[in-house]
């Protein structure tokens, strides 16, 4: 089969350049400072990217069918190691299903209002099938190396089909609450040993009443090192984006907070885990293991 | 701030947009079957993601510092669970410890050949030192949960810069064997505890006289359930797999062998797992616990 004419395709990227002062100003936005150079021409991809908001007000319209078929194609064109491709997804629209997940979630209220929620699944237990159809032992499953190796791969597709769905027009938000309660998800969705719902992502056009807002991070500083790591600013660093936060919190209206307080709470003890302090021994019960 | 002007960019998304035909091509090319229906008009970050293949043969070239961080920019820009950011990446192009790190990845060649080798990094080092700071307990940071948190972050980020890089131009490749030696490479880029190099990239222009191939994928009803997990097809799906990547392989010169007997030996035993059947013990070593 032949495959797909490239030069074609650089044609149509060459006019569909973004310009240098465009990106540059989302970088701006992004970083709420100088974003740094950007290059002095970029893909319309690079616009989605950094234009990514995450959205938990949604129109009840279904989400195209086509959408959601492309978006699974370009989370599949997304590397995978070794192309053992360790993952599922599960499309949940049937809104009883979708409302007991919810409830399983921590009862975020999105889960209810999304028409689609997709579960990305590690899926270890397609590979185990494979040894046993060819008659092969499987130790290797049974390593934390797998267990991870499935999670990236499963987490490099979902922002394949998130970067698409955004693309094509719809709002999206990761559930990672969809590991708070990973025995009942699993009975809920019919999963066999081996697969793990990881986390949810939940989908619909974006209500354009209550639209979200791009959310500033981290200085690019604080992240990027070169050659080596360097953390002699991060006190530094962390005190510009506690400031750049709160400018944040009063345009949103939200309680101010120190971001590093916030995050320090988030991982206090056990408890802050709301439930995912017992994670490994549910996996456990789940057929993985973490030699 | 004012946020950037959606209404032009959605101008700018409609002068793009690239045709139905276009996008059911690429889906056929990745599945080689028919692809399913594509949307009647897609954004051309669509098409970037669909033509993905994995480059090793690089030139010589730099990569441009304005690339570099316009794709840390769009990396920032991916989702992040609780906003918590818990991860760096460090950028390596002295060409003596990018060797070094070569060497520790399994002597793989295109790292020594890529002009960049990007290593991405789970971070709950910053998070630990921040409760620090703020004289705050910290005992979550002791579970397989925020292991989990940072290596999901670190991918979602790591997978908006290869979508951004591609769309500038560049090949990358994902380097899983950056987990083959971890407290090697943690002495080498000078990491504290609490930051675990989970996979590199490598990144450069692809070197025109070797190009790299787009790899078919298992079908979508293999990856795609609906409403709950079937896997009633999974033999038939892997057989036809089976017959897709015999002709691939045919099409590359390729050694003839069964995808699902190459990917059993990959999980073989331990000794398969090329020295990751020990990560678990390394990883404690470097300070991470996974109650």
């Amino acid at each position: 089969m032949p495959e797909a004419n490239f030069d074609a395709a650089k044609d149509d990227a060459a006019r569909n350049m973004v310009d240098q002062e465009r990106i540059t100003a989302l970088m701006t936005q992004r970083y709420r400072e100088n974003g740094g150079v950007a290059p002095r021409s970029g893909h319309p991809a690079i616009e989605t990217m950094l234009n990514h908001r995450t959205v938990r007000s949604y129109l009840p319209d279904a989400v195209e069918a086509e959408a959601v078929s492309c978006a699974i194609a370009a989370a599949q064109s997304a590397p995978s190691s070794s192309n053992l491709q360790l993952w599922s997804v599960i499309t949940v629209t049937d809104p009883a299903r979708k409302a007991r997940l919810a409830d399983l979630c921590n009862n975020q209220k999105h889960i209810y209002a999304a028409p689609l929620l997709m579960v990305w699944v590690v899926d270890l237990a397609r590979l185990r099938r494979i040894t046993e159809i060819e008659a092969h032992s499987a130790d290797g499953l049974e390593y934390l190396e797998l267990f991870l190796t499935g999670s990236v791969d499963v987490t490099l597709a979902a922002q394949n089909a998130v970067v698409t769905l955004e693309s094509l027009g719809y709002g999206t938000c990761y559930i990672g609450s969809m590991r708070s309660n990973p025995l009942e998800v699993s009975a809920e969705l019919g999963l066999p040993p081996g697969m793990f719902a990881i986390f949810g992502l939940t989908v619909g056009r974006e209500d354009p009443e209550r639209p979200a807002s791009v959310k500033p991070r981290l200085a690019q500083r604080a992240v990027h090192h070169t050659e080596t790591f360097d953390g002699s600013q991060t006190a530094e660093n962390v005190a510009s984006y506690n400031a750049v936060m709160r400018t944040f919190q009063q345009e949103q209206g939200m309680p101010l907070v120190d971001w590093s307080i916030k995050s320090s709470e988030r991982v206090a003890n056990a408890s802050a885990l709301k439930n995912r302090d017992k994670l490994r021994g549910y996996l456990e019960q789940l057929g993985f293991a973490f030699k």
